[in-house]
């Protein structure tokens, strides 16, 4: 079984993005046990995309091909697909209303370059789409079933895990296996050295398929047992994850594959305990992750994104005194910031950072990478300083924030035991 | 000049990793003018190699190939090379010295697998590496020359920077084009709306490339032209860069392809004006847009995330009668609230957002979706209502925060006029 995938566009294929979309459907192509015989991207141009149209139908079983399905003259995978089925482009009836009524769920009206969506190869099969205007479809290329998919990745992943992964399994003849999976949330050790410390997983847990998805700064392990006993895959797969987390030291926070975030929430919700945050170096970055989490006004009060230190003292009430004895990056005005939130909120947790991002704003005492974060509490105030061996501000303020919340979220396991 | 990319290795193909290389090789590539053809992925596979080695070498003339130079069994590509092009592995001196050197510098001993590393295809010219230990090198197989490179991206960013561009530079000679680009940022409309808007330009600018990018909410037009007078393509560039922007309405907010943040930041800069921003619905993401930026702590002073109702009135002085009055999400509070930023920082000017991301939290008077936006300077306080079509607290966030943006930007542009 020959499974291929293939991004169009010219955005990929120029390096203007880099494709995350064929990593993610490797890996779900993985899940069901099928392994991925190549990748591929070519761009907008219709005489590249139904060439390689045609060379994958020769070879393949099995594609999914993502992008070019929008309104745009751009978007031009439909009408490639045609040229190599050699069929014509026809309305399909059943993708037109799904677009139209995707616009009418916004009160939006169709533009004449939207209906263009619905022009697909005839004899393909429309595949739905709810989270977009772009419908994917279905069709048979030489000897591959191919299925095309939109780019975007949010809408792609919808539709492949609802839709095309299901028929994959009835077209192959999986349906009746189980699939069972299992998801490690990893935080504080490298993608390589989560790697060398499952090494031997592979020899213990034959029948587990392990993987890894790194979304920085967290890495995902992901363990996948297929078979027919579900009962007996369940069994086996919770040995492997107690046998990788003691492999993993401390480092795996959720076994339900969770964010930090929604770590930190699930936690804050089960205590009935409320947050408020003061930030310096993460910018905003701990209030954002929280706040997209759906009904986070539960517990998350207020956070200070006080960037500047007349702010840090006439918002947080940091003493003027010690911001200039110890500076704005020290466990002592952090612990003042943390304070200074929990205080004027009246929130049971204060959570604060203050640090150097970067690129620049370091000094020898204190580098680019410096952290200081402090938790606060009835029980007291707990402060930290870390280094992050990041130079780049964008990388810095997400390994800032991740760490900050995995703080919050030790002491939180401390008053829950 | 047909150029392609190749990353080998099983856990790109798989998706365990995501293939970071290809969008650098092709943006470096772009940058001496060679558009890219096509990318590709295979495994660590001889056969699977061999075959597509001997594709490229019948398609492209230039390639770039990563991965599988390294000591282990799976690294395949040198043996996969000799094969496609008929001919022995051969050990090469230059490439064994440099590896020699490489291990010495670290006062390491070499392995005897580390030797295979040397072992090259006969006719092959070594790359030597000196940021690893594998050595790539340069083959033409069949009418295409080809780039083996490391896959570490460290290593092979160094390589292709220091040797492959050059070499590639002088191999194309005077067949080399300049390369012009022009990006249009548009907020406001949606892609298809954007391109309906442009319909006709591929006449009116037939030397010119046209291509869309939307990163949710804002949507990037790129130009792109490729001569050989760089003075009358960019004369041309601009008449269709205004033509465009005409075509439009006053959505384009930037001629350089900024984001909407970094347009504000380059504005406050300019005036030299500091920012308070106080957020509600937004939960921290605008202060996170805006403190991405390296250099923010020049202009931007502070962010109120005020969730909770306490926290608008105790941060910000918001009135709890009128809260009560007119709720949360209402032009009269959402002016408290950036007024209240303005004060409490001393900020020049105050930026707040009140509104209802969802997915739950609307009303018949005020659904998912509602918006309401506030700016106060020393002129006075502007606010406005909007509403969003999205239901989706992750979508509404992001429009809500660059709609914000908007029209702080706009009240920037009066100022300066």
């Amino acid at each position: 079984m020959q499974a291929e995938i293939l991004s169009t566009g010219d955005e990929i294929c120029q390096g203007t993005f880099i494709d995350t979309n064929s990593a993610h459907i490797a890996a779900c192509l993985n899940d069901i046990g099928l392994r991925v015989a190549r990748h591929q991207c070519v761009g907008d141009d219709i005489e590249a995309l139904t060439a390689v149209f045609s060379e994958i139908g020769a070879r393949a079983d099995i594609a999914i091909i993502t992008g070019g399905l929008g309104p745009t003259v751009d978007d031009l995978s439909a009408q490639a697909a045609a040229r190599a089925a050699g069929v014509d482009l026809v309305l399909d009836r059943a993708a037109e209303n799904s677009i139209k009524d995707y616009f009418a769920k916004f009160s939006r009206t169709m533009s004449p370059s939207d209906i263009k969506q619905a022009m697909l190869p005839l004899g393909a099969m429309p595949i739905l789409n709810f989270w977009g205007t772009a419908p994917g479809f279905i069709i048979t290329l030489g000897r591959c079933r191919c299925y095309f998919l939109p780019g975007v990745p949010r809408e792609m992943e919808a539709l492949l895990g609802a839709m095309v992964i299901p028929d994959i399994l009835s077209f192959i003849g999986k349906t009746r296996n189980v699939f069972i999976k299992k998801e490690l949330s990893v935080f504080g050790l490298p993608e390589a050295l989560v790697d060398a410390k499952l090494k031997g997983f592979g020899d213990r847990f034959p029948g587990i398929k392990l993987g890894m998805v790194a979304r920085f700064p967290v890495i995902t392990v992901k363990m996948t047992a297929q078979g027919n006993d579900p009962n007996h895959l369940a069994e086996e797969l919770e040995k492997a994850a107690e046998w990788s987390a003691r492999q993993l030291d401390d480092k795996v926070f959720s076994f339900e594959g969770r964010s930090m975030e929604a770590e930190v929430a699930r936690l804050l919700l089960k205590q009935k305990a409320t947050l408020a945050v003061a930030e310096s170096c993460t910018g905003g970055l701990v209030s954002h992750l929280l706040t997209n989490i759906a009904g986070s006004s539960d517990y998350f009060l207020f956070s200070g994104v006080t960037y500047a230190n007349q702010a840090k003292q006439a918002v947080l009430g940091v003493s003027d005194e010690n911001l200039r004895k110890f500076g704005a990056v020290s466990e002592q005005i952090v612990r003042e910031m943390a304070e200074g939130a929990r205080r004027i909120s009246g929130a049971v947790y204060g959570l604060a950072t203050s640090g150097i991002a970067g690129p620049s704003g370091g000094s020898p005492e204190k580098p680019v990478g410096t952290l200081c974060i402090a938790v606060s509490s009835q029980s007291g105030t707990v402060s930290r300083i870390l280094q992050s061996p990041f130079k780049e501000r964008l990388s810095n303020k997400q390994i800032f924030a991740i760490c900050a919340l995995d703080m919050l979220r030790k002491e939180l396991l401390k008053k829950a035991a």
